[in-house]
């Protein structure tokens, strides 16, 4: 039974993740497909202490139970064949793979202390690190390759410095220490409780001075800030480095990342999300990029406000399904607030492609948005007074003429 | 039979190009799956002219005939699912989707100009555009997106500008119009033959001084370059910039990207591609970058020199194998020359950390690879005098020992 289907399945999705080129003589890009050896252990209570021994990174996916609705049985017999595709390409990898069931293997769940269903658990010394982010194996074949790395990157040259302040997208901390001593393993340990999501980088020598970095002190750059915040050259435990990663570690700007998208996501402020759709490779994108990461600046201090960043090139099989969703047309930059229980959403209206608000009229529209002005409730009735910014191709190619609808688009996305 | 055998197959698809979050009340991130009904075509003589005619776009993947092989069988409907997926995603579009097959359908193919097995080819308005990249659903869609924009950018502010001089990747063209007068319709026109692989923009205002542009010129800039080649500012007819832009097509510093990562590597330079690995990402690939592309300006005039730059972030499937085919340790820079006949292959010897080469000492090893002094068939006799770059952990974690090993690492890969 079980292991015939398998085997159907195993077949099928051997060429689905990848296509290799079906007419190519040269060699040297051929996409792994997968040899249908199982690699993935189920987990129960008689064999986790052996895997979590035997491999350097143990990755468990916590699941539901087997479920009755035969859709979402494929479902995760998908989810397992994407398990066993990473395994396959990281095999020399001493990576270890398993399945745990919530229901039959609630016991072991509760030990190791497993408790999103769907997510992904790795265990890597004495640390747990939670993947929640797509379930592709492009994604966590990367995910995992970074967690392997060092979790404290040396930056011991201008240009490695360079390369450290262009990663304007990510969390950073970079600390500047003497060399190997107390100081600096703080800064270790707690480099691990965050790595891959946040980045942690170190110094040992004069590099530090153009950060203007005195001895044993660690700065912090939320993304898309230029000056950060510091935590003062004194012997920092590494709980003291911990909490303030806490603390800081929902910014004011953030992009969507595949690894970590539905954590993201799921990290709402009262049930909303003020979401900015930006191409970077777009001459307009990066107009309105800039213009975002300028309000972004102007209000970092702003405990209430974290703008989802999303573009649109990094996730091409949900570009249309948010078109659809948000009715709006993604080959121009958006900004709008989305209701994440209903996928409700208001956008602000700037159809006139010549005139990308700037970042005072940003600010007052996001003003509106946090006082409750703007919301995602109160577009019923004014439904037949806007227009909305439609995706229709008419629309893309001849120019709008939606510019004397008021300064916001109210959207209806009823029915 | 072939019905139910499809049926077999779009449910076992459906969530493995993705899979949905298992667990989550949030709405906004659903990745679609496929719904089962068919959107390809299957063309042939009788609806070809029908199907052009009906769609704005269509696209056709020209295909083997349906093989014996039971593996390569299910490649087949394993790329017609890839396509039915994405034609899924992008229904509202108004792209047509169809099959061809090279012995079936080869009159059609003829008259039509299909010609390479597994392309896929994109008829738009009387142009024709060949995709030979990744076969998945994800990068096909951000393909077609791409293809639906309009193929000149306009520029006309100083932070649009910034934007194109960011695209340090791509080859680009930018001219300067007085309007959308001839000359410029002809450089659209011009455009539209390497619509989406070459980027192509124009201004109309004063942007233009901040480039020196002179009225009706058009610079060309390869990627990497910071000084463009010029065509001068005359009446270019359409057929004058294409010849220009084929002339100068092949960079001397090129990046593997996904959508024609084939197209790519097939054309090689006498059966060998100088490779370069290296992750922007990390400070260590960076300066390596840097280095590359400083060695690439000074070479910009070298006809016989391309170096494909592949940054392994892109391409986390292959990643694994190119580190076992090459036996290269990726998590570092590496340079090296590889056969595309038999994927053999010999690096440079980088194994010292602290220590990149210098420009110099890389413009010597190419020169080397240019000469055949270094190459990819001499090194079977030498293997035990030179160590390799292995991949193995112990290597990674603990540094190196290879420093006295002599300029290059010559690798065997034979078995």
């Amino acid at each position: 039974g079980r292991k015939r289907e398998r085997g159907l399945f195993w077949l099928s999705l051997l060429p689905c993740l990848y296509v290799t080129s079906l007419c190519t003589a040269e060699q040297g890009l051929e996409f792994p497909s997968f040899d249908g050896k199982d690699r993935v252990l189920h987990i129960n209570e008689r064999n986790y202490k052996k895997a979590l021994k035997r491999f350097d990174m143990l990755c468990l996916l916590y699941h539901e139970p087997q479920p009755a609705h035969k859709g979402r049985q494929k479902q995760l017999q998908m989810t397992e064949l994407v398990l066993e595709l990473t395994a396959q390409v990281l095999e020399d990898k001493d990576i270890g793979f398993g399945m745990v069931d919530s229901q039959k293997d609630a016991k072991v769940a509760k030990k190791l202390g497993l408790e999103e269903e769907g997510s992904l658990y790795i265990f890597k010394d004495d640390r747990v690190i939670e993947f929640d982010g797509e379930f592709s194996a492009d994604t966590l074949v990367e995910f995992l390759l970074d967690v392997l790395e060092d979790p404290v990157e040396l930056i011991s040259n201008p240009m490695e410095l360079r390369a450290f302040e262009r990663m304007e997208e990510d969390i950073r901390l970079i600390g500047y220490f003497k060399g190997e001593d107390s100081y600096y393993k703080a800064f270790q340990e707690a480099s691990e409780r965050f790595q891959p999501y946040i980045k942690f980088f170190a110094t040992f020598d004069k590099t530090a001075k153009h950060l203007s970095l005195k001895m044993n002190e660690v700065n912090f750059y939320e993304p898309f800030m230029e000056e950060p915040a510091i935590l003062p050259g004194r012997q920092l435990s590494e709980m003291e480095i911990v909490e303030f990663v806490h603390q800081h570690k929902r910014a004011t700007l953030r992009k969507l990342r595949a690894e970590d998208m539905f954590e993201t996501w799921e990290d709402d402020l009262d049930g909303i999300h003020i979401v900015a759709f930006a191409e970077e490779e777009d001459p307009d994108g990066y107009e309105f990029l800039e213009i975002l990461k300028d309000v972004a600046r102007d209000n970092t201090n702003n405990p209430e406000l974290s703008i989802v960043w999303i573009d649109p090139d990094d996730f091409p099989l949900l570009t249309t399904y948010w078109e659809k969703t948000f009715k709006v047309n993604l080959f121009k930059p958006q900004i709008g607030v989305v209701n994440v229980t209903d996928a409700d959403s208001v956008w602000l209206d700037m159809s006139n492609d010549e005139d990308l608000p700037t970042a005072e009229e940003l600010e007052d529209w996001i003003e509106d948005v946090l006082s409750g002005k703007v919301n995602t409730e109160d577009d019923d009735d004014v439904k037949d007074d806007y227009d909305y910014d439609g995706v229709d191709r008419e629309d893309r190619h001849h120019g709008d003429d939606h510019e004397d609808h008021g300064d916001y688009g109210d959207h209806d996305d009823s029915g």
